[in-house]
């Protein structure tokens, strides 16, 4: 089986980080291949560089994901994810969704831990748009960038701890899901010194699509799902342009 | 006072549609500078194509907005609008969050029509994503293309009336947001056969728009409206990679 | 065009206010007739008084409406609004609903300011009841009752400082409304320390009864905001009783 | 113990209807105390008589309430329920409330019947206001006025089965209250032919009103159900203004 | 009439307060009839031991049952409270379920208190499970085992006084419900230095279940509280067994 | 790696389904042990059997767990789940939850199909106590008992499809969970014939199960979910009694 990764940001390093995540557990003999953006922004650090990297994750898809049985994103907004699971043929699971459900699946009340208390309101309205605001007992942050991950570790490590135990105490969290494609692999770090479980987005959503290869669902042939047939587009990269060209 | 409204869609004669409305609802001295997307897809059909839309949308509001008041986004899904409501140093209105607070003006509960099954989803994620859920009544469809607005209008019409029935008789909507780009209008031609108000969002959004240049509320120096402050972006035009330069 | 402004407190001086910013945000040409409650509650401090200013906002409705093209609230619980709505041929506008909307337009999460911590249930009530919990992340308050606007603005001024900082900080509000009538104008000598916009209700409400102007929607022919048609009733004043033999 | 019985409206029928009820349901030893309106709508139809029956509700329990342990309002809006329950020493008990909690012990998913489409909205934003919107299935009307209950007792009966199986087969009601002071005891005459409980709200309210007197809680002292003190109203009856003269 | 209390426990000790406050507030006439279980927890301290207490509810049901007017659960997560009310031939109500109808009766927003923060979310979900989180504010807890009520009684007042601080001063509720079959009792000994009414769960299920039976509504036949029927089960005491041999 | 899939119903026919289905998508390696009840229903048919199977499913784990590495509920109510979750060292999946939750990675709007109308308010009640209900567009029912999937294939089939169709056209339903361990495998004979996925609950709960092991989350050590510690219990199975011995 092979898996697309696709990271919309430019930074090889967070792509790198999510790619060892997504190896580490994918099951034997589950190939990983992990793409990068070519255009956009760096690093998404708010709603605009978002919206623009929709187009990323629909361009690097269209690129690569001929010959894969299945895409995870690696961009803890999810971004573009219920537009790529109309356009491909394949299965598609969000790096935070998949954390998501991954918690859920221990425990009742979930905390959210990101980057920068700007990204706060915008994971508060992912979880909305998942439909699962009921089961979400907050979002909190680390104020620092993502990039402190590799630049500043023990920062991020401490401030993490703190924002873990504010979701624990104050919130009632049970389960924390580390947000934040840069975070991959952070839980692994911290886990002994918190109460629940921390969970990794990447680390679900690799055994996520495993499950929905195993599963062989079908591409349904109505609704907001169904691919959307051949429809007229212009300026976009010749794959992308592809999609929009193929049989339903 | 100068308002942009911007069509992502490459369709120029639903921005004609959009601009001619905008016109009719405008305060005297309000001059409407209307256009339309340069890459992307011909018209919105789904959800892939909305994804793509929200690069087209900052695209064509970081050549244009310079020398506006305001934004008016004349596409139906209020594609990105939080994105150019954080970019941008001037206020942005959606044609159907306009619409929908237009209709909540006269009416609690609220039907939405708009253009084909496989967009009613996408509408009813919209209204959530708009914290209004519990004001609308239903999504409902007319199963013609935007496009048989132009060249079939009275499908659309006798298609319309029904759907209009429906949400009245079946929901018990009490005022109908017409939701698509291509219905710009519509409600005039509908109006007198249909016991409640029917909103156009168009013809909302304006009025919206030139309400916040009047009420000259600042942009927020804090939190997720904040302009992001200076950020590295890559292969963006150069209008747009412009405002990720732009002093905060 | 013409805008009937009701205050159906006994308290002139607010009356004043209101008419102050209902006339500075008018359009060139608006004129604004504001009325001041005969009978009542000198102030609505409670949901008795609240509950017998019903009464009172439609008896003044019925008095100063003719001539008038729309209506706006000044009782920041929007007091009989869906009442008036139904009763009257002319839009109403709330000026509670109305900086809400205000405030959703350039925020998403939206923090409500009033004086009393008493009132806070009841803001938090009428909030749901426009449907719009979902946007709302808090209701705070000044712990002085709405004449100290009058008596004792620097301590107004002070504690809503700090009620802003809390409803910013703890809560994550990206613009406030000042809900109170009383508080008409406060925003403006607040807003330069403050880091999110500051909306007043009144301000809002009369553009949005501009716009309904402007629209020109019909009144529904069915429906809970149709006319009820000719009702019997005992004891009302003249004018109010005459409302209720309007031909439908 | 003696129970105060409110009926705002200006009809007799009604009154004598609700008072049958309550003195049906009291415990032995429970006075029924019945009062109708002075002023205000005949019968509520619409929003804007309920307004003003807010104002003759208040009116009505100063007149009448001493000597009395405890309120119930026989009016199916609950209309003035939280003011009375701020403003009064004794327990205060809405009977639409009191059906709702009546149903909700034998069943999950509640039915509400009245009188009236043009009324259902209504009922949806009372239910939704007492937070009871996740148990109500439905909100169902019987086209007919509610003194056809007097005029009709046939068409009144035929239609409310009708209304009945639609809220149990197509809604889910597994119990239904009869929400219409008018309704007064039609559940009996229907109930053998209705495969689930139906609930008379008057029925319940008056030992719930009970249950509230032989607990004995304390009037609270604190928050928006504390006496507002001491409070300047004007043209009110003497008795009403007396309420804001007492003592907390 | 007759009413049987159903404590699943082992604790006499738990029911004995539990009777003692059924006695109480049952009116004259009403014989209380207070059982204990006889396997399963010694005190419900957790999810697994609630789960083992739907048997031992069910089994003290149908042994005791006959002869009986209504059932009340003296357990405060009212567990087994829907399969009672599906298998019985008459009312059934939870403890918990009554203290949060009654305490609706006199606030709108409502604390709830209970033993150990453990068990918060499940009471969390319990509320939810009633379809009444709009109404409350929030769960709070007292962090010592439910049998220090009879050890250690001072500590059980001061830190419940905390709580009901915490949960009116942060939470803004109006009146608490005390969820713990072993506070039975404890709301009186606190009343007085509480600014907002404390509610006892089974202060409130006995005047309900007397309410019910005063109703006499028919059990249902039709929906999810039928009767299922004659049904094949194994392994169980006799009279539970005969339960599901019961003719519908 | 082992997983225990527990089916509390006595049938054993039903444990050999489900096994088949647990088998088929479990990864090489991967051992299934199925277990079926000894007390309590043949088949959970409403609301009093499935509170007396939580009893049941608790002691299966007891008996059986030893030695696995996971747990997978094989009833379709997910009865138990939560206090399993709380008791046992190892982790446990819910075939509904886990078809929820399947179902989510393919489509917004999930139908849910089950056997038998009165069994459809449990599901619904299931569905919220998930915290699921935003994406669950509707619940519907074959009119068959569970045990027609084995006596009267063909019925079930057809009226399998009737219901699929009357949740996709008219509820939205963009996947459909087959809720119901007697449907085990039923969606792969009906696929062929319906327009969106049909997901098995189990198929999807033993990828999950093997998903958490993978994960290695530790059990927490604070909350609702970490081991309750040593607690007194009488009259259960020797191996339920020890599993409340245990060493937190």
């Amino acid at each position: 089986m092979k898996i697309l990764v696709i990271n919309p940001n430019l930074t090889q390093a967070v792509t790198d980080a999510v790619a060892a995540v997504a190896r580490k557990y994918a099951a034997p003999g589950t190939e990983i291949l992990a793409v990068t953006g070519e255009f956009g922004p760096q690093v998404i650090g708010g709603r605009a560089e978002n919206a623009i990297a929709h187009h990323g994750v629909l361009d690097l898809a269209a690129r690569y994901y001929a010959g894969c049985d299945a895409v995870v994103l690696g961009v803890s907004l999810d971004t573009g994810l219920l537009a790529l699971r109309e356009l491909l043929p394949i299965p598609v699971v969000g790096m935070t969704e998949a954390g998501l459900f991954g918690a859920a699946l221990v425990a009742t009340k979930i905390g959210v831990l990101t980057f920068g208390a700007r990204m706060v309101p915008a994971y508060e309205e992912l979880v909305k748009s998942h439909g699962f605001a009921d089961r979400v007992a907050g979002v909190d942050s680390v104020e620092l960038p993502p990039t402190a991950t590799f630049s500043d570790p023990q920062a991020v490590r401490r401030l993490s701890l703190e924002a873990c135990a504010r979701l624990i105490d104050g919130r009632g969290a049970e389960a924390i899901v580390m947000a934040g494609a840069a975070m991959a692999g952070l839980n692994e770090t911290l886990q002994n010194e918190v109460a629940v479980p921390l969970v990794d987005g990447v680390a679900c959503a690799v055994p996520l699509a495993e499950m929905l290869v195993r599963l062989g669902l079908p591409k349904p042939t109505a609704g907001s799902f169904a691919h959307p047939g051949e429809r007229s587009v212009r300026g976009l990269s010749p794959q992308l342009a592809a999609l929009f060209r193929a049989k339903p």
